[in-house]
This record gives C-alpha cells, structure tokens and sequence, in this order.
C-alpha cells in the first residue's frame, strides 16, 4: 500500500489548517489509483505533528509513504526541519519506505500552471 | 500591452527572493504570448514592494495588469493586504486596468499538479 502525506507548515488561523486538509482530501479524490492512503500533516501550529501523520499512515497499512512538502520556498523548513522530523520518525518504522519528495515550489510545472491561471484572470 | 506580476511574501532570506524572481523570470519565458510584461513583487522584507512592481509595469507600457498571489492560504495577505496596497496603487493609474487573480492555493488544477509529483517522487 502507497501513502502520500501532504505536508504543510501549520497556522495559528484554522482555517487555513482546515485549506490544507481539504485541498488533501481533493487530493485523495484524484490520486485513489496511484496512492491507497492521503493524509495531511503539520510541521507546527496544527494537527497531527509529521511522526502522527506518517504514523496514520503505517497504521491504515501504508509499506510506502511520500512526504510531499507544501512549501513554496527552500527555507530551513523544508531542508531541515522536515527531513528530521521524517529522519526521526524512520527508524520506528523500518519496514516502510518513506521518502521526502522536493517541495511545491520546485516543481518545474508550477509555471505552467500559474501561467494558465493568468490567462484564465483575464478572461474573466 | 498586458503585464503579469507575482507577489510574494518576502523573506529575510535572500535565497528565497531571488527564487521567486527566477520562477517569474521563468514564467516569463513562458508567457511571452500573453503577457508582455512580467514582474515580481513582494509584500515585505524584499524589493521591489507593490507598488513599485506595478509602477515598473506601468512605466514599461502596461494597459492592463494581472497581479497574482503566489500563496499558499487565504490569510490576511492575501485577503487585505495585497488587495489594500493595489488599491492605493491604483488611483495613481487610472488608465490601467489592475486586477487580482485568485492565489496560487486556490487554483483548482494545484492538486493535479501534486499527484503527478508525488507519482514522479515515487518512480525516482
């Protein structure tokens, strides 16, 4: 079984934690083929923490977890703080493959999108 | 002539601004059908602010200007202050038609985006 565990940085504001858990949940919608299992998690502020979140995931049956950080920047979070977190949470599961994969801002697509998103803005 | 400008928060950490000049500097590779102009801007803590970012469009011909949020969530930024700071701009230029294309999170196709990522993280 595949999980996918959206990342994202956690805010003192809820709904932008309840954004994150819904944009998640469309996720799971579109991804059922290629992933059985779509969780969210907070790397502070909300819940559930990073460890609770991969842990969901290795409890619903999860063999192999992509952490994909839904960051826009490469700051300390995403080279530091995510992989240690993640880096602490693997040894407790050795028999689950868990890889970080680069964050939203370094997808090279993201371009694409925005530019159809700029056209689409001036249609309006 | 259309003009195309990203804003972004602003960091204290120059990596991070100069990442967001560079994926404007690839959208505007992109965009040069649509857009004639492409500029970055930034809310805070970086150069240029706002309204200097619209002025430059202005000043290099812009009629009409997208401003779109490179966000994540639809906080205060996004919902007061970016429209507050374009607002004020905008009486400078009443010739120019200056509008707000939603934020980057609330761009529906983000979660395709995603999946075919964490597909591609899992083939690596």
């Amino acid at each position: 079984m595949k999980g996918l565990l959206v990342i994202a940085h956690g805010s003192r504001r809820q709904a932008s934690n309840d954004e994150v858990r819904q944009l998640t949940s469309r996720i799971a919608d579109k991804a059922g083929e290629q992933f059985d299992i779509v969780e969210s998690a907070f790397l502070e502020l909300a819940e559930p923490s990073i460890p609770d979140g991969i842990k969901k995931c290795v409890e619903k049956g999860a063999k192999e977890i992509i952490v994909l950080p839904y960051f826009l920047s490469a700051g300390r979070h995403v080279s530091e703080d995510i992989p240690g977190e993640v880096d602490l949470t693997r040894s407790h599961y050795p028999d689950v493959d868990i890889q970080i994969a680069p964050y939203l801002g370094a997808i090279d697509k993201i371009t694409d999108l925005m530019v159809e998103h700029a056209i689409d803005a001036t249609n309006v």
